[in-house]
Order: structure tokens, then sequence, then C-alpha cells
């Protein structure tokens, strides 16, 4: 694909700084670009290396425009103008419609004619393809799936019986959507398996990591709604809804029946309790325990960063000891005629369960 | 599915107040059922709704039962019951017993005749399939497992070589049992693997969540015991033993060689250590390190709830400067006249290794 | 498979104490071993379990051979000797090469003729697989994907487009290489997908755990060096960099453009921001959060052991007031006379973004 810097800037509203008949055949970072390619300067951190790139052009917003050595599109966004020109140049590869001769489909399933089933597929009774979707090898689809228009399953992806996917979603290989919630009711020290009868529904173009599961819901859906992006490795739990736009890294476990809010940005590992409410635009940093709910906007976190161990070791010593340090502070106060301090009852036990 | 309000009572020992013909067709949450539903009422918290609720009927315990607007079924632990009723009325679909013309059955095989192998299994050399056992799509059953009678693997369940499974197991798709244990000898600044010839056995009734692993013994077994609940993407170590009807929650992992007694409950993303053990009867919360064994049942946990950022920032600079804080302490009690503390060695440095 | 204890002491460099004739076919614990079986010992804690042995023969160090009641292998490094005996008698099942009639191979991909495609493998076009490799059952192999000689990706591994694997790599079930990274642009509240057009190359000796997941880079190759060893359920952000003969632990997460040295040793449930160097030779123990880069060689942590719950928050009680003991300390010392201490910024907030 090659395209040229002038139809770039009128495309993307981009004031161009060069000649506009420059041909652009792939983007490329700063340090690595040659005359075909297109960089991007986002952080003006990096300002030194747009100084000696060899790119044909690069997108920087005004601010940096200055420093640019070379040809320039310039915007307000660079790096989501970025992420459109290098979608541009590097197109997912056409797939032609068809049902691929060894998928296993259903006689009572419906696949739209545009769309496109890859090899080794499994598609389950009354499921439903819809126009343009991309179902790749070894996908399987259980029965009353509904995949709407699309919608691309990389590659090895689980749908079960009646999980609703809205159109464009992106799933990556490995990922299991609507396996069962865990729910076992305790009876004579043993565990009775709750029925988890709900389904997952997904809004429009949310996007799915590779391993990453989402559970069914216990009796009503799971809920990820519009543009909802999940990172790989990530678990969801029965009953979850998410909210529009909002954006999870790796690894982060999200308890059932929690609600969260819209374009909230959730770090990687984290792991949210049961039931709890968050809030719209919430960010919560990497590893943090989130054990309440969250009621206003703001950022949050709950991560110690990490010592030299012979260091760490000598805190954690003093961090068991507080409850001494404590008496030993109230007995010095006590002696140099302080009144008692009152010891209100610390934060987290009115809201930790 | 429809049962009469009097069966479901004499089925699973309910006092029945209200009508016995009355006929329940699905469940529903209370503030979402219809004349048709049943619902349940586990937490007394929910009573405002179950005054409001237009079900048929509502599954409570006694001491609820007076609140209760419509019929209702009172027994000891509604939960476990309501677990009983909605099994029967979302009973799995059946599946006709028969393997897949598309699967690929290696002949030394033995499945037997009422068994299911769905479409695009592969099952290896001398492996053995119970009776009435459902092994869905995608599947790999490697050489030499077993797998007993009403085993369910829903799909894309991966099975190594030599893997035994007991009644009744329930797996859930990307689960992989019996993958290599992590195992290295370090030499000259490399790694030597160590060949890892233990199996994995599985008790009766034990259900693993979609993309856990239960890896392989490196010399002896890795077993979980009958009962056993798994929740998604958890990793059990090689070597590890857990007892019976334990259950343990998402992206949990063990460590290799621990064992863990009968019926604990550990929650999500709990960190365990290698080679501890753990008695029965423990509960460990979410996110704990678990660094040293546990020999009295009890609550443990080591997770410390989130604050606002800035607010946690300021906690975490205090929390690093503790030994300079105990330092001055100790000046003052100097200063005062007071004898000096011993100060023993930190819980921690005692087991921690 | 039988082999000479003669035979092993010389091929491997030991010095044999006992009968060479004596005849070997398993390995076997210390407190399991029979008259065929070899043992070994490595940490001088099991002494006592050695003087009870009934092995053949037991692969132990200098120190501890006088202890030995049975014949003895005597060397350096008795667990790597254990290692590579145990492999010697534990040889992985011969597979004759060819490609399985179910297997689904693109006509431009090129498999060597040495190699072995099993059932229902799906080979992408221009794919090349290597000598001797073996591609177990349900793998799926993209496009442009190359796999060097010796290679085994056990069963149900995916390699997306353009990934490249050095010889002797191994792969366990559910892996997923090269999957997208997780990479957006904010804007207007929304996310704009950034294209992944960077790849993954693995070195050679790599060994990849259960259900790991490694992404594709950004916009350069994400690259693991020789003889990496990762554990199941990792996650590998894009762009990652990970020096040879470093091994990490299962369920840690690496994010995007981090770069680790060589030979660290990084165990489970670690949590590695982004854009951050480690340099070689770094230890970092399991579940620290590692929020900044690492300059020298050394041990790092930031976990803290448990408690019994009651213990544990009360001390996360004494936590949260931290800020209030150091009003106190201060008002207590400024009464005693004593200068004002300097509250330098705590060390956290100088790292920590």
């Amino acid at each position: 694909v090659s395209v040229s810097l002038g139809e770039l800037a009128v495309r993307f509203g981009c004031e161009l700084r060069g000649n506009p008949d420059t041909s652009i055949e792939r983007v490329a970072p700063l340090g690595n670009a040659d005359a075909c390619s297109i960089s991007f300067l986002v952080n003006s951190r990096y300002r030194q290396q747009l100084t000696e790139t060899h790119a044909a052009a690069v997108i920087l917003d005004a601010a940096s425009a200055p420093y640019c050595p070379v040809a320039a599109l310039v915007c307000a966004n660079p790096f989501a103008t970025y992420a459109r020109i290098a979608g541009i140049l590097n197109p997912p590869p056409a797939v032609p419609p068809g049902v691929h001769a060894t998928a296993v489909v259903a006689e009572s399933a419906r696949v739209d004619p545009s769309a496109n089933i890859g090899p080794l597929c499994v598609i389950g009774e009354r499921a439903v393809i819809g126009a343009r979707a991309v179902i790749g090898p070894h996908c399987v689809i259980e029965d009353d799936v509904r995949v709407a228009e699309d919608v691309r399953l990389v590659a090895r992806v689980t749908l079960c019986h009646g999980v609703t996917l809205g159109p464009r979603c992106l799933l990556h290989p490995g990922s299991v959507i609507g396996a069962d919630g865990f729910g076992f009711a305790p009876e004579a020290r043993k565990w009775v398996k709750v029925p988890q009868i709900g389904s997952v529904r997904l809004g429009s173009d949310v996007e799915i990591g590779a391993n990453t599961t989402v559970d069914r819901g216990a009796i009503e859906d799971t809920l990820l709604e519009d543009g909802v992006k999940l990172d790989n490795q990530i678990q969801i739990g029965h009953n979850v809804r998410i909210g529009a736009h909002t954006a999870i890294a790796a690894c982060t476990g999200i308890s059932g029946s929690t609600t969260i809010g819209s374009r909230c940005q959730i770090a990687g590992m984290v792991a949210m309790g049961g039931h709890l409410d968050i809030c719209d635009d919430v960010v919560i940093l990497g590893t943090s325990m989130i054990s309440h709910s969250i009621t206003s906007p703001g950022v949050y976190c709950s991560g110690i960063p990490f010592e030299e161990a012979r260091t760490w070791r000598r805190l954690v010593g003093h961090f068991k000891r507080l409850g001494l340090y404590a008496e030993r502070l109230k007995k010095l106060e006590r002696r140099a005629g302080d009144p008692p301090q009152q010891e209100e009852a610390p934060e987290q036990e009115r809201h930790d369960d």
C-alpha cells in the first residue's frame, strides 16, 4: 500500500508542511525510519530523536513542529492520527467470503453469505453469523450464539451457548466468552453447583485479548457495553457490567456482580471484589486491591513499590510491629501529659468485608 | 421444562406455603420474576425486594417466610435448594451417544458406546472414555488418558498424556490438565530441563474453570481430591495436592509441591508459595501472599485496601520511613528514661524465605 | 528403557561408588524408589530419607556421599545430572514424520519432510516448518510463520502471522504467540485501535508454558532471547525484550516496552510496569510490584507475608494512621526540644509514576 502525504493530510485533517506528492509506504519509529516511512512524535521527551530522524514525514503536534527536520503532518492528536494512518498502510488481509470445507456448521445455523468461516470451525444450532464477519480457524461457536456484522474472531475463540456479540467486535485467540460463572451453594460441607443460566452480551466495537475469559451470568446476563477494551488474560466474573469505552489492562480480575462505569481505565493485575459499584471515569493503577465501591471519579491505588530485599524485609518487620510502636507512642504522650488520642476505627475496617 | 410447586416441595423436602398445583417454568431474580417463575431469598438484606416480587413462589428460610407475599418453599438452606431447582428447570442439553465423523480417535482408544465425542476431537492411543461422558468439540485427549463416567469436557479442553479424571468432573473451555511443570536445573548459567514424568489425577466431581492450568507432577502425580472446585485462570503447579471440597477463586496461583487441606476456601488472585502445608478448613482472602505454612483453621489475609492515589502515596512515604520513625521513637524513650525495648526479630523474618 | 549405572557414570562424568552393571529403569524419589530406580539428593535436609532409601543408586554430591547406603553417582551438580538421566530414561515418544490427513496446510507452506504435523492443525500461507519439528494436534500456525528445526508445539498452540521460533523451542498447550498488543489512542473519550504491526521472535531453546501469551510488537518486534523459560499463564506485553536464560514463574505480567536482562529470575505473580529497564542477573521475589527500572543485580521484592485476619486488619488500621502517628511523634519531639526532622520526600515519590 502506498499513499501520498497530501492525501493523508486531507483525509485526517492535518496541516501539511512539506511536499504533498511524497509517497508513504509504511510507518516506522523515529530512529528507524527511511525515506518511504512516516513516523510520529507523541511525547516531547523524544524531540532529540525527532531532530535526527530520516523519515519522509512525521506526525506531530504544533508545539513540536518547529523541531521537525523533514515533512510534517501537524495535528492536535498525533497518536490517534498515527493509529489511523497505520491502519491504512497495514490493512487486515482480505478474506474471501465462504465456509471452509473442513468447518462443521449446524444445519439450522444462519451464516451470512459475505461472512468467512475458517478451517475447522464448529458452528452450533441456530447460531447467526452476520455480514462480513470473519471467523478464524478453530473457533467454537455453540448453539444460539449471535455474531453481528464485521465481527472478527482471530482464531481459536470459544463463544458458549447464547452469547451475543455486537458489530465490529474483535476477539483474540484463546478467549472464552460465556463459560459458567463460579457459583456453588455450600451444603453439608460440600458444594452444590448453581446452574449459570444467564449469558454474555457484548456491545459494538468490543475488543477481547488473548486467553481472556468472560463468564456467563448466574441468572441474568454479563454485559460489556460499546467500545470496552480488554487486554489479555483478564477474568470477568458472572453478572459483571462494564460501561462503554472502559479499558482494562492484562491479568486483572473482576469478581462477580460488580458494575464498572464508563470510560474507566483499569491497569494490570488489579483485583476487584464482587458486588461493587465503580462510577464513571475512575482510574485504577496497577496491582490495586479494590475492596469497596468507588463513588467519585479520580485515581486510586494500593500497590507498594519494591525495594532491595534486605531493605524491604526491615520495612515489613517495622510494619508488623506497628501495634507496638503505637502503644509506645501513646505511653510517651501520657507521660508528657498529653490528652489521650481518640483512636478512631481505622478507615479500612469500615468498608472492608 | 415445567414442574409443579408441590412436586418441588416433596422432592427437596421443603415446607410449601401456597398452591401445590402452581406450575413453575423457570427461575428468576426477585425483581424480575413473573407468574411462571420461582425466585429465592438468601440474604435478609433483600427483604424489601421480597415484599415487592411478582414471582409465583420464593425459596426462603423460615425467618423470612412471614414477609413473603406469594407462595413459599420454606427450607433450611434456600441457596442449595435454589441450585437444585434451577438444575431441574435448566437441564443440560441431551447429547446423543456417538462419535462425530470429524473426530480423530486412535484405534487403541476405548470409547464407551454411551459416550459422546464431539466434532474435531482428538483421542490418543489407549485413552479410555467412560460411560455417558460428553467430550465437547475441539478437545485434545492425549495417549493413556482415563476419563471416568459422566465427565463433561465443555469444549477445547486439553488432557495431556496419562491424566486421570474421576466421575462427573466438569472442565470448561481452554483448561489444560497435565502440561509440564516448570522444572529446570541451573547449570553453567543456563537451564537444564527436568523431565516432568508424573501425571495429574482428579477425583470425582471436580470442576475446572476456563483457561485454568493444572501441571503434571515432576516425579509423582499432582492430585485434586473429590469435589475440588477451581474457577477460571487458576494455575496449579506440579505436585500440588488439594484436599476434598476445597474451592479456589479465579486468578489464584499455587506453586509447586504445596499441599492444601480439605474444605479450604481460597479467594481470587492469591499467590501461594511452594512446598507449603495448608491445613483443613482454612479461609484465605483475596490477593493474599501465602509465604509459609498454615497449621490452624481460620481466616488469613495480606491485602491492603486501596485509597485515593494522593492519600496512598503519602502512606507509602510513611511506610518507607518506618525505620526512621522507630529510631526517633527509641530516642524519645531513652531521653524519657524508659528502659530500652527489646527489639525482637519481626514475625515475618522467622518464616519468610 | 534400561541403562547400566556404569554407562550413566561415564556419560555424565560422575564418580561411581557401586556396581557398574546395576541396571536402572526409572527415576523415583528417595522414599519411593525400588531396586530398579535411581534417585537423587539435592538438599542435605533430606539426608534422613537418604539413609533409608531402597533405590538402586542415588545421584548426590561428595558431601552427602558418605551417608548413602546404596550405590552412588557422585557429581558436583546432582540436580542437573538427575535432569539429564531422567531425560534418557523418559524419552519423548517417537513421532514419525508426515502430515496428518486432517491437517489443513496451505499450498505455499513449506513443511520439512522430517517434520510431523498433527491432526487438525492449520498451517498458513508461506509458513515454514523446519526439520524434525513436531506440531501437535490442533495447532494454528498463521501466514508467514517460521518454525525452526526441532521445535515442539505440544498441542493447541497458536502462532500468529509472521512469528519466528528458533531451534528447539518447546511450547505448551494454549499458548498464544503474536496476538495484538494492547494499543489504543484516546480520542474524544473513545479509543482508536493502534495497529500492531511488529511481530514476535523467539530465540533457540525457549520454553513457553500453558496458556501463556506473548504479544506482537506495536511497531517493532517483541523479542525473547535464547534459553528464556516462561511458566504458565504469563503475559508478555508488546515490544518487551527478555534476555537470554531469564526464567519467569507463573502468573507474572510484563507490561509493554520493558526490557529485561539476561539470567534474571522472576518469581510468580510479579507485576512489572511498562517502559522499564531491568539489568542482568536480577532476582525478583513473588508478588512484587516493579514500578521502576533496576540498575544493579540483586534481590528485590515488595510482598508482605499474610497474618491471621484479625491481626492483619489491626496492622492495616495502623498503616492507614501512619500520617497521624508521624504528626504525634513530631509533636513529642518538639516538646522535648529536638530540632525539627527534615522530612525528606519519601523514596517512592521519586520513582513512582
